[in-house]
């Protein structure tokens, strides 16, 4: 007998028969002995649809109305996921972001959770309710409707089960866990049985789809054990928790791959103090997001400084550093779309030498050249030519020991 | 320069066009000096699509979870005519029924309003914003999300327009105005510039489709005037204000018909204290809903009650009877849905005599046999056989002196 709180995504309860089937599975858990919350986004293109209906009206979409308008899908997911769960003789109350308490900044379509006041949704636990909450909203410290961002339901599925104190936070997709490498591009991946937080927040952040960083962060802070799986074999997944001495003996647990990003230069700056800062500084101001950045020690006096950024962003980039050229007496600008980053990852790398000239050996020995490297103590990333990128991950998960 | 409210139903929202139309109307009340607030409804088929996509789900569809479901209709226009307002450069901001402060009675699927706590709305008005509001919803005492039933929207329109002190509640519909008849039935029915409250209640009572009974009933308590008009071509509609003088030139206002009721008939009664009383217990506990009621006087101990009631209460109101049968010593019960209703409806009535006469030689002209009659002070309504109706209604139209 535990909490468990059960998160669906929009493809888990995206039409009326997924819907039945995720009820089947409440019904199940709470038959077993559990206490459940479910968290819902809303039904698969529901949001697409939405937003492609706001484009027939007006050119103009008020952020504040944008989440006004997106919200209503979960609103509609959650309902009917209750009428199931009647039909299936199991009390359960729907309850909107606001309604479950959850505060967040008024920053709207992404807003910030500050803090949850669980109160109704513990009433509702107290009198033998199921609560089924809706992902992704919250209500902001001026009592608008806000919405959390991409990846937003998981977010909310994992700061209920903190402020719940709930044993563990299920994760339901259409995938049956995370992956040693994304099974499209290496088919020996295995699916990994455990998984630390600090594996899987690089996961996140270099290409692994399945959990968005954010709510793996969260769930690190807060201590609450994740569990990935999928909704459509109901199998049990990949578990995502807080890492263990066990864990050390897995060297090297996942390579992961992303395309989505080119590789911006800016070549012979001049290597003083402030100079970074000053380019930097502008293409925040410019709302640029950068990913990974490398600069090279100065040879001559200048320096090359080269980073990444999501595709949509490659012009806004060179713009911003066009904008501070002849300030900064910049050489050149260059962007190269044509790139792709191969990551591998592992807690026990570490402790253990000789993993980054492995890798860097098995890259040479396929002909790819790495035209950027960035290391954590966990991770290694390299960035190659796109068309090579499958070749480098299948090749690493295979000289690591990772295929099944 | 004056404050108001301004309700636009489901096919005046019904699609993008529509809600740009919409916006361009209220961007021009908003020019021509006056606050505005906005009322909607779901846009056209949504409410019949999320009924039927609980249908595909589960047959169990608790009435709690239907509310928030039917709620997600609202919130989608309001956002969109939002967005619209904003690309005409008119600041703008949703509101649900929770955030209006429109709070009910726990009756989920047909709550009634309890109080409204506008200052949200105030506070938007006071900033320069339009605030739009959503029609037919609100919350509970008990903090959860109810719907008002049918025609629910209007009676947000009128109750904001009451609780803000507007000046005037504009309904937008999709015809031009509440006409002396049915203008499918009676080509020379003419569109009334004014009515009085009264008899706009019994037109809404005996088959007028424009208003519900329920927001005229509203709007007559706490004295809002009404401007019901086309969101199709803009023109001045009718207005429902208090009884003025002057209107009591004309006798007869309008003709109703009604063909949407069933007539049941309770014959051999036993006419003593206590039996219509039983009956008509049984048949509320029953949930059956009676309009017209009909007795005569008892000629030899005996009595004949007949009701009318909706088409689809038939059997249900049959099966009480049947209840009581024993009970109350009934001789008989029959149902016939063959019927239908004509009334004449007109404030000027009370104060002259003939009106009576004059409808029912009007009838027997055109050899139209009257089943049952009942009669208030501005009307008089008679049942006759369902496919006379439309003469029935045509030839009072005309002997009144109604045409065009």
């Amino acid at each position: 007998m535990g909490l468990v709180v059960q998160k669906y995504g929009g493809t888990s309860v995206g039409d009326a028969e997924r819907i039945r089937a995720v009820a089947d599975h409440v019904a199940r858990t709470v038959a077993d002995g559990h206490q459940v919350v479910v968290v819902v986004s809303a039904m698969g293109k529901t949001t697409d649809d939405l937003i492609r209906l706001a484009d027939q009206v007006s050119t103009e979409k008020p952020k504040r109305e944008l989440d006004m308008l997106l919200t209503a899908g979960e609103r509609i997911s959650m309902a009917l996921v209750c009428m199931a769960l009647a039909e299936r003789g199991v009390k359960a109350a729907s309850f909107t972001g606001s309604q479950a308490g959850i505060i967040t900044d008024t920053s709207h379509t992404r807003a910030k959770i500050l803090e949850i006041q669980p109160t109704r949704l513990q009433e509702a636990l107290a009198s033998g309710h199921v609560p089924v909450v809706a992902g992704f909203q919250g209500v902001s410290t001026d009592r608008d409707i806000t919405t959390l961002g991409r990846g937003g339901s998981d977010v909310t599925g994992v700061a209920l089960a903190a402020a719940l104190g709930a044993d563990v936070c299920e994760i339901y997709t259409d995938v049956t866990g995370v992956f040693s490498a994304d099974p499209r591009v290496v088919p020996a991946a295995r699916r990994l049985p455990r998984i630390s937080f600090d594996e899987m927040m690089e996961m996140a952040a270099t290409g692994g789809r399945v959990l968005m960083l954010r709510s793996v962060e969260f769930a690190r802070r807060h201590h609450v054990p994740l569990h990935v799986r999928s909704s459509f074999t109901w199998e049990p997944g990949t578990w995502v928790v807080e890492e263990e001495s066990s864990m050390e003996e897995a060297v090297v647990t996942a390579v992961t791959d992303d395309v989505s990003e080119s590789k911006v230069t800016v070549a012979q700056v001049p290597d003083r103090p402030g100079v970074a800062a000053r380019l930097f500084r502008e293409l925040a101001l410019k709302g640029v997001n950068i990913d990974m950045i490398v600069q090279n020690t100065s040879q001559s006096g200048t320096t090359d400084i080269s980073f990444t950024v999501e595709k949509s962003d490659t012009a806004a980039a060179v713009a911003a550093c066009e904008g501070v050229r002849e300030e900064l007496k910049i050489g050149s600008i260059s962007a190269d779309d044509g790139v792709g980053r191969v990551t591998l990852i592992g807690a026990g790398m570490k402790s253990s030498p000789g993993i980054t000239a492995k890798m860097f050996e098995t890259l040479a020995a396929l002909d790819i050249n790495i035209e950027m490297i960035s290391t954590s103590s966990i991770r290694i990333s390299t960035i190659v030519r796109a068309e090579r990128v499958g070749d480098a991950v299948r090749a690493l998960h295979s000289a690591f020991g990772l295929d099944a």
